[in-house]
Parts: structure tokens; sequence; C-alpha cells
């Protein structure tokens, strides 16, 4: 039996966990989940897996839930709450599912409390790599990616000496406007940056697949995940969303993972290894697909993926404000504030003025976080980068 | 120092071995080559390689190969010549390049001798995959495959566990014809089917590519390297040759190993294995290739590929039978005494006549082998096979 924290149960990954989780009842475990304000997908999470401990974003919520759930299941709210299910002392793996950098703290007290984690919160590795992988390694706790690059990459990587790993290879789908000119995606709406072809996802990572910057933070959850320079981490576009990402080794062999685009393999892996359980889904079929197409990413045309790797080779506080800029420019688009052509820009304008912090504590990551939310914020006030 | 054995090393595979081996002479030592008549080649392999023994198919060429080469290297001949260089003393890993029957013998004296083998003969797993893999696992021993599929298979098995494997997805080119109807199959001359369009191989093996007799027989190499039924092993069109094979996990994950078609890879990591050595040959690059095609294959046009898994199922002598009828229909398509539909016509009509033996002696395989050329040749005399 497997004793399990999830933190951010109500999202899109922390759903499908739950989903899969209820599936094996006699070796998966849910001790603690949290949330933010869905208190109904969150009761309703607690009345099927019966936790010791569920944690909401504020007072309100916790009172809504209390009258929902059992007596015997305690509710707590806030960070202080999130850091006391990261570091529930039955869990023996915390899956981050949070979005968002409120995924850091946690992180890192899951780590300090020697809990493995399965790790779908981007902002631990982008904008806290250098912590979060320092201190797994003096912990000797597993990092286990959930997003379907960097577990294909894992997955490729089992058996192989990692001083034989040449080079990675994520594949990004491309998003909805591949195709397009600079022109047309000057014009493009959020409704239409909305529709991803292969993935169901939220609105923000929707958006951040169609800049590229999506990848662009896969890189550099990449080099910190397998502690690999930005020179060896490639990027290569792959619209059928079918190899989830590839390595290359040293003799020039690569290997590759393949399947459905479906989140629930890369789940199931983080919950099950070193185990492999078999699984109902529909398998993959090749002659079904038919084609496989790839292509180099055009830089020119997104530029949030230049800018990522930019910031990635920077290092210190400047990923972290890549995320924060890009959270903050996303977030405008989506209201019509700014142009889609608009997010690289004003991403970019927010790098140039940051005065890069190297080897930074928690405490300059995240007043880095804030500095660039301020920064973006007052740029996309100024008229040229509007509409 | 690793010390190797290179048994036929002036055929195709031989050949790219010693050309590989001869990048890393302070690493690999040659202590044994064999060959038939080619004593120009072989000469000049042991000038370069300078073994202990050198081995040729008969008396005239070991005495025209005396003249040519050092005094101190011993000369062997024939089936005697072959065990001695499979067994010598020196070497730990013996890599079998001969092509047919005649290498079952040498690698199952090999094994004996507790050497690590380089398997490129079809014929020692087709025939006599029971007797070669349970003397493997009684004596430790190691069969590294040296083909672009099994190593490829091979690749992807690499820190897996065996249970979690559910299927096992052999790639084929398809061959030149894969596009063709029945009539213009029949129409096939072997010219046109010399032709192979991704790789560079002998007449032989690029007819059997044609016929996917080539994909037939390793479907039952697969069956025995990985022991695995063969309801699980697959086979998929895949014209490009990138994807070199695949396999699927218990959990819907499918792991593959892509290069361009180039053999000297999977033979330096059979000569390297575990280890793998950083290589000078070109990279794949995806983005170049552009697009990589599958389809299944279709065995009413390519009757040699359900013939092997007939074969293969039926297990007992009926393979040796199946690959010993091979080799004589088409040695006689490339005579111009049968059509390119006859192949599987002969072969069919030797397998229906077989009187097959379960758990065979080796002497009961090379006996069925004989039994099937004759009855090969029988049935080729026959008017309605001809032509």
């Amino acid at each position: 039996m497997k004793r399990l924290a999830i933190l951010g149960s109500t999202g899109s990954i922390g759903r499908q966990t739950v989903e899969i989780i209820s599936h094996y009842p006699d070796s998966l475990r849910v001790v603690a989940l949290t949330a933010g304000r869905n208190i109904h997908c969150l009761a309703k999470q607690a009345r099927q897996l019966n936790p010791e401990l569920v944690v909401v974003g504020d007072a309100d919520s916790a009172k809504g839930l209390r009258g929902m759930i059992s007596n015997n299941i305690e509710v707590m709210v806030g960070a202080e709450g999130l850091i006391a299910a990261a570091t529930h002392s039955q869990a023996e793996l915390v899956v981050v599912s949070v979005v968002g950098a409120r995924g850091i703290l946690p992180t890192l007290a899951a780590i300090d409390a020697g809990k493995d984690i399965g790790l779908a919160n981007k902002e631990s590795l982008v904008a806290a790599g250098e912590l979060v992988m320092s201190k797994a390694k003096e912990r000797h706790v597993q990092i286990l990616p959930i997003d379907s690059e960097h577990s294909a990459v894992f997955q490729c990587l089992q058996g192989q000496d990692p001083a034989h790993l040449e080079k990675i290879i994520l594949t990004a789908s491309g998003g909805p406007f591949r195709t397009y000119t600079k022109e047309q995606l000057e014009l493009v709406t959020p409704k239409e940056a909305l529709k991803h072809p292969n993935w169901d996802m939220g609105a923000k990572i929707t958006i951040d697949s169609a800049t590229l910057m999506n990848k662009g933070l896969e890189v550099i959850e990449a080099h910190w995940l397998f502690d690999l320079p930005y020179e060896q981490i490639q990027v290569l576009v792959h619209p059928q969303s079918i190899v989830h990402s590839l390595v290359g080794l040293v003799d020039g062999s690569v290997l590759a993972q393949l399947g459905p685009p479906d989140m629930r393999l890369p789940i199931q892996l983080a919950l099950t290894f070193p185990e492999r359980w078999s699984a109902p889904w529909p398998r993959l079929s090749l002659a079904d697909v038919g084609s496989l197409t790839f292509a180099k990413p055009d830089g020119k045309l997104f530029p949030c993926l230049p800018l990522a790797y930019e910031a990635g080779k920077e290092g210190g506080t400047m990923p972290a404000v890549l995320n924060a800029a890009n959270e903050e420019a996303v977030e405008a688009f989506l209201q019509e504030r700014i142009s889609f052509m608009g997010i690289p820009r004003v991403i970019e304008g927010v790098l140039e003025e940051h005065q890069n912090k190297q080897q930074p504590t928690i405490d300059d990551t995240l007043a880095a976080d804030r500095w660039a939310r301020r920064k973006a914020q007052h740029i996309m006030k100024q008229p040229p980068l509007k509409g």
C-alpha cells in the first residue's frame, strides 16, 4: 500500500490522478488532498477517498466544506495547510499538481520531509530548479515527472548510463498556429488560441502551448531534471503529439517514448514507479495513425522559445522572472488587454530590465517573481504594447 | 581490452564489424577471423588485425591465403576451423556473421565454450532457437543481437522489467513492392527486387526483404530472443526504416529505438555492450526526415509473413524447414527459374508436406533442413511453379 498526498486535486492533473487512484483501492491510499475554492469537487473526492486531511484556500471555503464531509477528516486552510499536506507523516509520495509559483514551497517542504515527488508543477523546476534538485539529491528523494515530455525522457533513460546521454529532444505540438505568418499571429484571439488540437488542458497552458512558452519552460525543467546543458536540449515540432519526447545517446542511437496523447499514462507511472501497472486505456496503433511529422520550431515566429532558452542559460532568478512575466502576459491576453504577439514582447521587456541574481535563495526567487509581475503590468500599461 | 572472434568476416556485416574494430585498436582485439573463399579480403583483414587464427572454406583457399599473410598466423580449413575460431581460448565475444545454416553449429559451440555472442546469423535462432537460448541461459552467456530490429528491441528493454513487456512491434521497410498489386508482383524480376530503397545488403536478404520473409524470420528470432508468444509479436510496415522497432509495455507506454538506416550502430553496440561508445557517424535529424509513415503489412500480397508466423507457432523442425525452403526458392528466383510469387508457393508446398518433429536435436534440425531443400527442388521441377 503506497500512501499519497495530492496537492491541487481539483485541477486537470489532480482529477485524473484521483481517477487513477480510485481503480487501485488496495494498492494506493490518499492521506491528504488540497484545493483552492472548488469545494464541491474536493468534497466529492474526500467522500470517495476518505483522507486524513483536506486543505482549502480560505476560511469561507473551509466552512462550506466542513458541512459536506465526514467529521473524521481534518480541514486546514491556506499556505499552512498546503505545507501540512505536503509533509503529512503518512505520505510517501506527494503529487504536486498545484499550478503556479504557489507550488514551490510545498514541493521544497515535501522534499525536506523525505517524500518522493510526483511533479506536475512547472514552477518548482523553472523558478527553483537548482534548490529543488540539490535538496532532492541530499534527501535521496525521487522526482518523478508528471507531464508527457519529461516522463518520456525519464522512461527512455531507464537502464541507460547517464554518461551516455548526448541530447534530449522535447517534442512540441507546435500549437494551433504553427503554420501562421507573423501577420496572422498578430490577429489571433483568445478564443482561437484556446482550441488545442491534441490535449485537453487548462486555459493558461493552452496559450503557453500556442506561444511555445510551454516548451520553453519544459526546456528549463529538463535542464534541471536531467542535469544537461541547454546546448544539449532540443525542441522538435511534432503536431500529432504521439512521440512524447526522445533522447540521443553518444553512439547515435535515439530512444523515444510514444503513446496516445493521454496524461493518465505519465500520471500512473509516477504513482507506480518502478512498477508499471496494466492499464485498460486504448493502445497506440501507428498503422492507424499512419503518419508522424516533424519540423524545426521557428524562433522568429514564436519568440517565447528563444526567450526561455536565454533566461535558462542566464540562470539565477531569470527563469523565475520569465515565468512570472509570462503568467501576467497570458492573463492580459486572455482578457484581451494585449495581442498574441504582445506576450513575448512583454516578457522580453521584463527580462531586459531584470537585475539577475545568481544562486538565489527561495526568498530571492519569490521576490523576483513579484518584481516581474509588477514590471509586466507596468509595461502593459504603456501604449505600444496594448491591443 | 575485449577479445573477439569474427565468423564470416568478409560478408557485409563482417566487413563493417572489422571497420568499427579498426577504430578502437586499444580496446578491441581480434583473435580469429573466418571466411569462405574471399581470400583477398580476408588477407587484408588479417594483415590489419593480426589475429592468431584465420579460417577459410577449403584447402585451395588456405593454400592461396598462406602466401599472403604472416607466418605467425595459424590457418585452418572448413567446419573444423570454424569451430576452432568459435571456441578460441582467447575470445570473449564471438561475432557470428556467417550466412545460413552453417552458422548454427559454431554458435552452439561458442555458447558451450562460454563466449558471449554477437549474433547476425538468423538461422541460429530460426532453426535452433530453443537449443541456442536454453544453452545460453545454462552457460550464462549473453546473446547480443546484430540486426537493427532486434537491437532496437534489446535497447528498448534495457532497464525494463521483462514482466512489463506486452508486445514487440518489428518494423519492416515493406520492400520495393509494398504498393504493388498481385498481378504486378507476379512479374517482378530479380533485377527489380535487388534494388532495396534503404539498406545496402546481400542479394538473399534483399529478396527476403521484398517478400517480407526477412521479417517473418525476424518474428521467429524475436520469439526466442525475448521469450514472447507469437501473438505478442507484431509487424508494422515503415518504409523510411528510421524507427528500427518498438516495444509496448503493460501500461500502454511504447518505447522505440530510432536512427539512420546504418548497421554500424547495432554492430558497435554488440561489441561494446553494456558500454556505448561515442561514434562519429551522422546523427538522425527527424526535422530533416520530415515524415515517418506506418501501415499494416498485407499478408495476402506477401504470404511469406503469415507462413513464417505459422511455422513459428508450430515450432519443432518447422521453422528450419521454412528457412531452408526459402533459401532454395530465393536462389531459384535469382536464377529466374521461378517467379517472385513462386517463392511463397514453393515454401508453402514444402511446409505442407513436412512431418514436424517437436523439441528437435541439432541433428533433427539439420536433417529437416536437408529434407526441405530436396523437397523444394522437387516441387520446383513441377510445371505449375515454374516461370
